[in-house]
């Protein structure tokens, strides 16, 4: 059997999950949050299932939570996305993202993603037949930013697909209305489609304001737009998710969805559209885990670990530099099995493995959690 | 946005729903069945979302749910997989089939399949740039046959991959050992996988055995078998199901799922692990669908459709030819809006559309739902 994706192994968050389990470390690796979610979101789901909605939803989504999730997106980025032609419910981000790429990249096909990316967005590019072309985000004392220029500079006849994650996982950059008008000027006048990965569009900071590509007439009408419930609503291992955009392309979208996994659970689509009808629980994200996130940083303001900017996400990225010299993946074995604190080397996220000396914590964790970490990554 | 999957509309099971709502028919098209099922499913799975199982499980499934796997094909066909390297649990079995293809085919290979096919292989081929090589089954008074003979012809230094379907959806064909010997003896010395479609698994009726492929040692370690718990626990809107394969193939298998969907929705995993504690569930089935199956037959014995034989599955092939000349898909949307009992063409699992004057019914229902649907369908 030759490999369709030679130079795809274990995923760095599988990799350092077991290592933190083997090792006994608190696991602020993997993003996913160590605290329970809302009781009535499982009520929710638990009354779908005895109510008997547990045979197959239709394969665009259950319409109750097409509608929630329509009503969602005009409510906080005042696009109308159409319910019937303009939705479609995933079995999470991730499969989305990949039916994305998989309906709209043939062989030679260009897509420019921006490093430090997402590993699942070039497997994905790469199994598709496409060809990723990279664009490395600059990282100064402001933190990561995208070089549009060099954006522009890489746009050509064969690209089809620019792929971009607002907040961005592992930097926490929150891009900005300046970012997605530059993006606007460069797809302008191209066929190029967007793929915009929004997972964490409710978790962003001191005030800031998600600038969804759905905020964005001429980038929304070329765009597919993705997000999820696992992390807005704490439940990361129930594999919701769903992509919107304009109904040409998403009937292309579905074709590659109706036969990838035809439909999505159907009992959790019940339950999460019912719970959506209160929109507090993600009203109030950004408060809670802003708090987490002051609670962690503070934590370690004294140690020699130096703070880079996180705007959004659940992820803090530290520069290690004062304390070794070690590859970020060596460190972050040593900060895991010496340390008993689980870290994600940055360098995963590139695909030449390139090295800045930076690691990645999640602080999705109970405070408690997070004072135990603190209290052993002070000793570094 | 150019497709890459100009064939492809809507699938036919949708539109056929669709036409079945509208039309306020029984539908018997679409296979799911009418009825709950068992509450102490519910309940467990309720159990697992109550006791915080609810963040990411492994990327390869819960290890509970794998172990429980594991110890079902063992005790049922023999066959000792192993539960870390050799299971995967996926999104339901289109999921697992469709990352099959992809793990294994690449561009310009071929791929055997069987018509009537199930209408999700040929377009995850294509997809995966591979090219689809049909052989058609016979159909006589005996039912539906696979020739081997023109499968063995078909194979070439291209062919990569035979995709089988037992109990075989539509035409409810269980595979014979004959029929598995004469595979095995196809393959044998040469490089061509299996990919094992078995969803049905514990449909099978009069007294036949289900001839899985982990049941063949031979063919076991050149196999895919994929199945689901969709259609043997009645919740086919769930969308857990799993791949068994030898670990060098699971391995390739893992690279493309971990970037497909990444994993598979936890709690659905706990609470089917501890249902499946007891096999009475699925021991159960045939004697439960046998009994739905001879009352759908008998029904019609005295009607003008001619009953295929229906030795597993929940489907019941029947021929029109002395009711109408109309073709198949004419005549499945005739039945629904003027009869009110929703078919499917049988001609919709042809890639070139190929009539035979066939419909299929499914008898997954509620016996009043068959009482009534028969009681119509006697009057055409
Ligand atoms: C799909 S597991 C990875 C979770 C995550 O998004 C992350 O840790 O970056
Ligand atoms: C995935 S919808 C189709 C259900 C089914 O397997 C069938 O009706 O053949």
């Amino acid at each position: 059997l030759t490999t369709r994706l030679p130079a795809v192994g274990t995923t760095v968050f599988t990799r350092m999950s077991q290592l933190a389990a083997q090792a006994g470390a608190v696991n602020l690796g993997q993003g996913f949050p160590d605290f329970g979610c809302e009781r009535s979101l499982l009520t929710a789901v638990n009354d779908a299932m005895q109510a008997d909605f547990n045979q197959y939803p239709m394969m665009s989504g259950a319409p109750v939570l097409r509608q929630a999730i329509v009503a969602k997106i005009a409510a906080l980025y005042g696009h109308h996305y159409h319910v019937d032609s303009e939705i479609t419910v995933t079995a999470g981000a991730t499969q989305a993202l990949t039916t994305a790429i998989f309906c709209c990249v043939h062989p030679g096909d260009e897509v420019i993603v921006i490093e430090p990316v997402y590993d699942s967005y070039v497997p994905a590019i790469t199994l598709a037949g496409g060809v990723p072309v990279a664009v490395e985000m600059e990282v100064g004392a402001a933190g990561y930013t995208v070089p549009w220029a060099k954006v522009a500079a890489a746009v050509n006849s064969r690209t089809r697909l620019i792929i971009i994650n607002t907040p961005h996982n592992p930097t926490s950059t929150v891009l900005r209305a300046a970012d997605l008008q530059a993006l606007a000027d460069i797809v302008r006048g191209t066929d190029v489609l967007i793929l915009s990965d929004e997972v964490y569009e409710h978790m962003v900071y001191d005030g800031h304001q998600h600038e969804s590509v759905s905020r964005y007439p001429e980038l929304a009408a070329r765009a597919f737009v993705v997000s999820s419930f696992g992390k807005t609503y704490h439940v990361t291992g129930w594999k919701i998710g769903y992509v919107a955009a304009p109904a040409a392309l998403m009937a292309e979208f579905r074709k590659v969805h109706q036969y990838n996994v035809f439909s999505v659970n159907t009992p959790m689509q019940h339950g999460i559209a019912s719970y959506m009808a209160d929109p507090a629980p993600y009203l109030e994200l950004p408060g809670f885990y802003q708090r987490k996130r002051d609670l962690f940083r503070d934590g370690l303001k004294n140690s020699r670990f130096e703070l880079l900017p996180a705007d959004g996400t659940y992820f803090q990225c530290v520069r290690y530099d004062k304390i070794s010299s070690q590859t970020e993946a060596e460190f972050a074995e040593w900060l895991t099995t010496d340390i008993k604190v689980a870290a994600i080397p940055v360098s995963a996220f590139y695909q030449q493995g390139k090295e800045s000396g930076i690691v990645r914590f999640c602080f999705a964790k109970r405070d408690e959690t997070l004072a135990l970490a603190l209290e052993r990554l002070g000793k570094v």
